[in-house]
């Protein structure tokens, strides 16, 4: 198999870190987002929507959008289980695991694309007022996330699943959308930590 | 177990055509979203987020997004099969569950969010622009959907997935958003009116 990654690009990232979690390596080749290469012919073979990673199977089948990926590695490499172990536990990482990205990730990204110059021409039109008005929703998110890591180490329970992947890289995605985590949302702030000292988190 | 439901959102509508797909029911209470119910103090303290649906089980807890609930429901109910039989089907499914979602459904729900005058309230700041952005993004969408479905009857192969199940509810929400179906697009349209005929989609 070989794996189209993104550099510094969140999605890439997501799949990277799980990557590392799960102590395994897959062959990579980078797809230059700054050249917008995504948009080029033979990428656009690839994955039609023009979105990185992306994962071909040495038999030419290709599975994109990064979650879907990660469920296919899970699969393929049981341990450490990032994905549930009984059918509740599966059900509250799926859950985490997409308010995240909806109610976190999702604000976060689109603050950074409708008002990051860079972004212009990959996000046309870039609609300033979205991009402003995606700020408050960022930090509404990021309260109720403080509220409920309350009484748990992880997002999804007493320990790491792909929820907090997800939960890492938007957080650490706040910085170039220039959306401050605010200091006083301790336990936020506990998690992003204890997440971004992993070993993973260099990914 | 009760599921908190929303009457003609087309979150709720997702998970009532998921069970009618596997032919059960679960006792249900409305939320009603056209007086902010889902907004009230008591529905907060069950879904933080404010969104519908929610599947609260027996010992009180609390299964949020569309898509948790209907995994939960697939280890439950097993058959008939709508996340995929095999490791590889299983990753297709996902791809397409969330290419839909990412790249139909949002762009689509957005169009709407952002140009309804009822939508004022909930959506909060409307930003018109934003709203107009997201027609050619949904009708991108609906050209690779279209293409995709060239060869195959499904989305995600030759058999009806829950990943239809979000196309469907996508593709009739295109409505209220005012943004028309091109014709064109046969094998969308044939697709569309595949699903829409099933006796699910009643639901």
């Amino acid at each position: 198999m070989k794996l189209y990654d993104g550099g510094r690009a969140p999605n890439p990232r997501r799949v990277r870190i799980f990557l590392a979690e799960k102590g395994i390596t897959v062959p990579t080749e980078q797809v230059e987002l700054g050249q917008l290469q995504q948009r080029s012919d033979a990428y656009t073979a690839i994955n039609p929507m023009q979105r990185v990673p992306a994962l071909v199977l040495d038999d030419g089948t290709v599975i994109a959008e990064s979650i879907a990926i990660c469920r296919y590695i899970e699969e393929l490499h049981p341990e450490p289980n990032l994905f549930g172990a009984t059918t509740l536990e599966r059900a509250l990482v799926e859950m985490w695991q997409r308010r995240l990205e909806w109610r976190l990730f999702l604000p976060i990204a689109q603050a950074f694309r409708h008002s990051h110059p860079r972004m212009a021409e990959m996000e046309n039109p870039q609609v300033p007022g979205w991009g402003a008005a995606n700020r408050p929703k960022a930090l509404r998110g990021m309260g109720i996330v403080d509220e409920a890591l309350r009484d748990r180490r992880f997002i999804a329970g007493d320990r790491f699943t792909v929820a907090d992947i997800t939960g890492l890289v938007a957080l650490d995605f706040a910085k170039p959308a220039r959306i401050a985590i605010p200091p006083e949302l301790a336990h936020l702030n506990r998690w992003h930590e204890t997440l971004a000292t992993r070993p993973s988190a260099a990914a």
